[in-house]
């Protein structure tokens, strides 16, 4: 277990008064042990006790060859995995519970009367998870450097003729051949118009002269994700009307950036993006929040939009990405991953944010 | 609402002695309801009631233009949509709930005390799901028919030099050219002896001539799943022993379609697979069960496994599909989907199952 972590999801449970839970969610699992088990459809649980006696339950299927410093407790396939947990839970106290858990697992415990009663305990292990500890801070900058090398690489690559699917192979080749396992979501290549819907994946369009493309990518490295967007042009500088959408969007995304500092809410981070877009006449095309949180997850718990006005915390990585979308025109945005630090912010990627064009 | 499933239904619920349950499923919703909807993280619960004031909760975001047939009860983002789910139950009943509904609702509902007490109601509605009716069958034949048709092709196209991976690619614009929207599941494209893993995806590994290549495909037509595999030799004639293996699952697949009827247990279909392997010295090769039902999810409820007791109805669609797998030397697989009748089974692919050389 990392002892660290585990502790401060013990003095949240004491904050909030809960002197027990359980934790399925194998990010969760894997961020508390350093172990990534993936038990598919059979429950797994690690159960956390105020007390320290903290036991995992988990099937044979899924064999733990090292030492996870918890006492593990084994189920076979022809087993009720509920009976093995049920003996675990203090039932005179409430249990904290995965908001994620299946009802199918959750309705057994309910119907034994094994606690005094149910909450949902994920806000406490999301909220330590938001601040990422040295380690974690040392491996996303790794892997947002590694999302550096391949946007470059991604970059000379781009030619007229390709389609947006031929990259997904590409990128594939790409994180792989820089040390990654994998990607974080599937890759938008977003050739005009198509980049004008923030949700396009990628298709059969060609890269045609002149277009202007929105590539949102990001890899896995040690199992902490990246996610950087840029936006390039094809053969040709922009019109006088998209390289003013260009750089209102790099304006924004610079705003924002250049206001985050401890303390500073996630609303007016957003704020700071929206309104310099909305006072750019552009208002109603920027359609989404302004960034989310990242880590274990590409979209980890925490929002950068104007309902979430908790304060951010030095440790804290999340990204900020406003774009301008105008339909069958053009699609802007620009993305970078920022470290909150005491007195500002750290951008953890370094690919330019100028206009280029290929 | 498709009145006749929605009955099934509640005639499942009356067995059961349930007056009330909640369908969260988009899989069961779209059975019911014909409409796929995809809610992501938000909620949206199908309430349906004995006496017929059945309900759908939904959030704005999903806006639903055609009449469903059910009164729509719309929420907005930032209300909870669990205090309009509390006002539709009845809270002098159980309430049946979805298998694999996240634990952060159903925790409201039992903090709210909104029910006489809560059971798993999945079984029921999956149930109805294993016998398929008449539209469904159809339209399960037509994608079965798609496979075919993409089979040969990609038989076709095979060439040594070529990567596991490229045929993805290939499957894709073969699904899509024949009416198919995409895949059932990732298509299992496994040169040898990669094929000795029943579990292998995709990779880079090269067709060499000499090969046996595992082909476990399926598209999905009209929001309906095929399922086919053909384990296919490259270039020259399998070895004795190769043969021997093929010949012997190919004999395990034929002599458990041949006992399929109404009333057969699924466990005796396993088990006349299985016994076959066994007999020919392989059962400890054959690792997995033998099959699963289908529809419009790939893995829909019912396993073909020993220790499936349940018998099988006409209406039903599953798979057959034994396999041996030796470790560094060849995995043999061959599958297909069969349609229940009242006296035997027809089988929804065409495609030869005799050794094929390419």
């Amino acid at each position: 277990m990392k002892n660290s972590r585990v502790n401060k999801v013990l003095e949240g449970m004491m904050r909030e008064g809960l002197s027990q839970m359980i934790i399925t969610s194998p990010a969760s699992i894997f961020y508390l042990t350093g172990k990534w088990i993936h038990p598919g459809e059979r429950m797994i649980a690690l159960y956390i006790n105020k007390n320290g006696n903290h036991k995992m339950v988990i099937n044979r299927l899924f064999p733990v060859y090292e030492d996870l410093g918890v006492e593990m407790i084994w189920y076979e396939d022809t087993e009720n995995p509920i009976d093995h947990l049920n003996k675990c839970i203090d039932k005179n106290e409430i249990l904290g519970i995965d908001k994620d858990w299946p009802a199918k697992f959750l309705i057994q415990l309910i119907n034994s009367n094994v606690a005094k009663g149910f909450v949902n305990g994920s806000p406490i292990i999301d909220r330590v998870r938001m601040i990422k500890d040295a380690e974690e801070i040392e491996i996303m900058k790794a892997s947002s450097k590694i999302n550096d090398a391949v946007m470059l690489k991604l970059w000379n690559n781009l030619e007229v003729g390709k389609s947006e699917k031929y990259y997904v192979g590409l990128l594939q080749e790409l994180y792989e051949s820089e040390g990654a396992s994998g990607f974080s979501f599937s890759p938008i290549i977003a050739t005009s118009p198509n980049g004008a819907d923030p949700h396009h994946g990628t298709g059969k369009d060609l890269i045609k002269d002149g277009d202007s493309i929105v590539l949102d990518i990001g890899g896995k490295y040690n199992s902490y994700c990246s996610d950087m967007t840029r936006t390039v042009f094809i053969g040709k500088e922009p019109s006088k009307e998209h390289a003013d959408i260009y750089n209102i969007v790099k304006s924004a995304n610079e705003k924002a950036i250049s206001i985050i500092k401890e303390g500073v809410k996630f609303s007016d981070i957003d704020n700071a993006a929206r309104n310099l877009i909305k006072d750019a006449g552009y208002g109603e095309y920027f359609t989404h929040r302004t960034g989310h949180s990242i880590g274990i997850e590409v979209h980890d718990f925490g929002d950068v939009s104007g309902v979430n006005h908790e304060e951010v915390k030095a440790g804290m990585i999340f990204s900020v990405e406003p774009g301008i979308y105008l339909k069958d025109n053009i699609g802007v945005r620009i993305e970078d991953l920022v470290l909150v630090t005491k007195d500002g912010c750290e951008i953890l990627n370094s690919v330019t944010k100028e206009i280029v064009v290929l």
